[in-house]
């Protein structure tokens, strides 16, 4: 049994990330998965919200969304149906808690950094891809707060990359794209730093319960695949 | 060090599982964990949403929210708001998709359950405490469809019942109170059937990220809460 | 012709006052009348809305709502469906005017109250039992500010309760449950002060106009329950 | 003490009802009382709501609003703010009621008229000029059907008229202007059909409560005050 | 080929200004063009939105809306459907900028006036009568503010008015009526100032597209038209 | 005086269409005006709305938005806000008129083909550049069709092509960028047919008032560059 795109069940899709893919952001990076492609872009502005104000401490947080054409099957604009659906409030919330498990508010000062993940096409893990996109991004917009002299120390204290494995056909696998995704009985998302710590474990019963055995498993897999992206992640902002 | 409410470290606070609390409902849990209060209903109707017309196959989803008054400071309602925030979004999908974990639809027929979990007394834990009532509220209105003869079969595959856990000044703790809650550096929702396997494993590093070992610990003392939660749900049931 | 639950026309149900429900908000207070459940909150906070700031004036408002599960039929949630009805427009604005028409905001001083009215249950006359426990828990609220220094004065000037009644069949009666509601010709919510005097009078013709001399005999019953309730409230608030 | 206009307490502002005003719907007519200026469209359409469909049953609904301009200070729109007011919803449920009072269903057959009532001019008394005045609408748009052979018998088993009364310095007046409204210490809505009967009481403390005595003048006041608005509606039928 | 309503193809329909039509705002025009009717309104506040304060300039905006009663069909509120049509955020947003071409922010000072431009009628040219309605309500609100020496200088620096024309059945026609519009191969909106120079220019093929020559034709028929308004502007001014 | 970017006033900006972006809808087409880049997506559905079916004919529609990256300032998301703005509803419905102006709905048969037009990054024209993008995603989507043998006839009458001319420092210029934009003191968006007729017509009087012989000079140079926009959409196609 091997996936229909020839991969090994503990490999990666081929991984791109494109930087400086606008002009207006201080950060902005096409990340690639196989197929699925998401822009992320990460704005930076001097202040922070209401609630934050005289802290001296800075805010990061997220806005994910697709494209109604990223899909199969064309999706409503959520901004025509004039409401957030679950699933993106629950990714948003997602790709903004794992980048701020890596940042130093002190050190960024009353600066906020927006990250926005916008699907452009889906093909599986697009959560996954925006995470590890909007890493590059925050750290090309961190280093053009700093030539600005606009930082005082280091806002980053790591980096963080996430991946997607999956139980399909009773068979652990890595980086599901989509029509694996919709087969697989366990689906897992895990956020991880590139000291190879967690930031975030998301395992979900699709199909049938799962053990604690294979639990392990794809814990396993998923902390290789994160140092995987880690060094990408590195290689594409040392170029 | 010990817990401000005298706990050992794996230790479930009382739990109460008070059946029947509504009239109207086919199913009607008044669940606390300690001082959490959650009003878990069960109600039953006739047909499917439009999507799965025809399909001869059920549907169950869940609807969570909180009363203004049951958190520490007065939380704005969100129909007042006019929208429904990214928490409670993620929380009813949670709820929706454990249940769902254990529910045979062919035998439910085209019959839809709803469960909403309102919490009138928020202290920690409100998402595993609703998802526990929850289960035995649609135990009693699968019973109560039984008993009028609208189901062929028994929609229930086995139980669900879900624990917090989390890591408090370095130490792995079961079932956190808001003040822990708070304070935990890791915090994590474990959902699990009866039988002991996983539904849905959500771990968070709130604050520094954690490792291997740490998640080790904490998914072996959900392992064990949700055992008991599974005990005293059967024993509510049979009473 | 006796009533389904063996009452005289001039009766009211079992009332229950249950004070101190809730842990976190000023004053909390579980209302029964019969079967129908209403969770009255009292949440005090320092301050006032913009339009009132620097008038060294309170203010107290009130929120109606009710949980899905109350009613006969599952209701749907006003949060998800985006917008607030107009019967819980109209219910939260009555019970906030009640309220306020025992309240003196220069001794209130720059505080505002906001009294939660929750349904848990509805068996026709939940707005009536909304006030009569609303006005409970704002008078432990008050209360709680006192006992706190934060008052100079006594913001109540006397005390509020209110009682539905109608004609059915023909026959004038107090305090009607959902049952008797449905079927009434005449409707009328009546809230009154302590002293006997008039708050609020609101009747309609539900099935055919009604006359003068129906319009007397209904205030009278009214006032004759109003004055039973406000024994309940002091007995309530004594104890 | 006179008036401001130099009314006497028990007599109404100069009411105009002119019809045939708009070109479009079924009737339409300008209703004002003093300067209050009320348009009052019934449109009618063949067809009912769903939840009426094959019922052989009619359906009247009402829509009250005010123009931005009509307010002393310009008032904003609930289109843009993107919610119906409290205010608004409470007066369009009271007109809509206050018409259904006369309308027998099953006379007029499966169509619906909606009656329209947008203020022009605002100088209180609205909801009863509305009322008023769409009585008239309805009568016409009634009139209308009829002459198209769409009815098979007569849908109005009467007519209604609303006006307001209220207790200012002590003395109980009739059809209160804006600048009476302000201060009354009681605020009354009666609506009333032409046979003498009552379709809707609303009265309400808004200085200190009042006692049964005052209720009884005020709605004194207003059966004479709604007995002339019936003289004025046939009049203005018969012409 | 003559017009249904006899009029020559380079005839305006007849035009009505009334001024004074409401009391309160500081202008207010009922504008008719044959059958069309709008409400002009021009509402002066002291003080700008947030983002012009402190610039010693002036705000001049306008919102557009429609009566439910006001075209053939009875049309839904957009206040009930809670958001704001496209069509309707166009025409605002047209008047707003055609009313801004003839402003002087800074002579009117840090004022701000609000065009509501209301159609109580509809028989096509609505946005055309709107602007030219709401110029004499402006201009009637600057001599109001003038007189009571909140300006300065004078804050207009000419007039604008505005018109259809379309192409029918091959004919360039002037002042469109419904069931002309509804027929027109092309149809334009033009707004001039009193001086003869363009503001707007918003033509669209309906049918075919259109050409050079009959773009030419539509242009040359607007500005007569305009010509023509603004003699009835200025004569409605000085009366 | 020249331009910024050393073109002549009546030179397009470099112009690039790359075919098939996207993988999943008929056609996917990004269009570059220089640094503004549009993604126009065409998908295409069997079936019509509501108000056209069993009509035989089918139906184009248009959405138009922005990502929040890509301003030179980061937007707010529409979706976020719950609702559209004016501009975007303004610019959705332009695109929409401007390609169903070369639809033949009868050979279209009962499908509907949305075009949605998200601007990836803005420049100045991002209207114009999603007509002209849209007319190629289009153009395939209907290719795609017919080789699927859903099509009878050739549903496409013409092509349609968009530029903005404007009136910077008194020269009349072609295709304006931001820059340029937010200087002119006319500006005109006009979209015509390949065979050189007008489908709309949009001018504004940014700053001062235009005569007609600007207008003139403006529709003159429009025309220049729909042609060379109509070349080379016809070569990239034929690629």
């Amino acid at each position: 049994m091997t996936r229909a795109d020839g991969r090994a069940d503990d490999e990666l899709r081929p991984v791109k990330l494109t930087r400086h893919w606008q002009d207006h952001p201080a950060g902005s990076v096409l990340v690639e998965f196989g197929r699925t492609r998401v822009l992320c872009a990460a704005s930076a502005s001097v202040g922070v919200p209401r609630w934050r104000k005289g802290s001296g401490l800075g805010w990061v947080t997220a806005e994910y969304a697709m494209l109604p054409s990223a899909t199969n099957t064309r999706s409503d604009r959520e901004s025509v149906k004039g409401r957030i659906g679950g699933r993106t409030h629950e990714i948003s919330r997602l790709v903004g808690r794992s980048l701020r498990a890596v940042v130093d508010y002190a050190a960024l000062g009353e600066n906020t950094i927006v990250l926005d993940c916008d699907v452009l096409q889906a093909d599986g893990g697009t959560r996954t891809a925006a995470i590890t996109g909007a890493y590059v991004a925050l750290a090309d917009a961190v280093a053009h707060l700093k030539a600005e002299g606009a930082l005082a120390g280091d806002p980053l204290t790591g980096s963080v990359a996430a991946i997607s494995v999956g139980v399909i056909d009773g068979v652990p696998r890595l980086d599901l794209p989509y029509e694996e995704d919709v087969r697989a009985e366990t689906d897992m998302n895990v956020v991880m730093t590139g000291a190879g710590t967690f930031v975030e474990v998301q395992g979900t019963a699709e199909g049938a319960p799962f053990d604690r055995a294979e639990l392990d498993a794809l814990l396993g897999l998923a902390e290789q695949g994160c140092a995987e992206l880690t060094r990408l992640q590195q290689q594409a902002l040392s170029s």
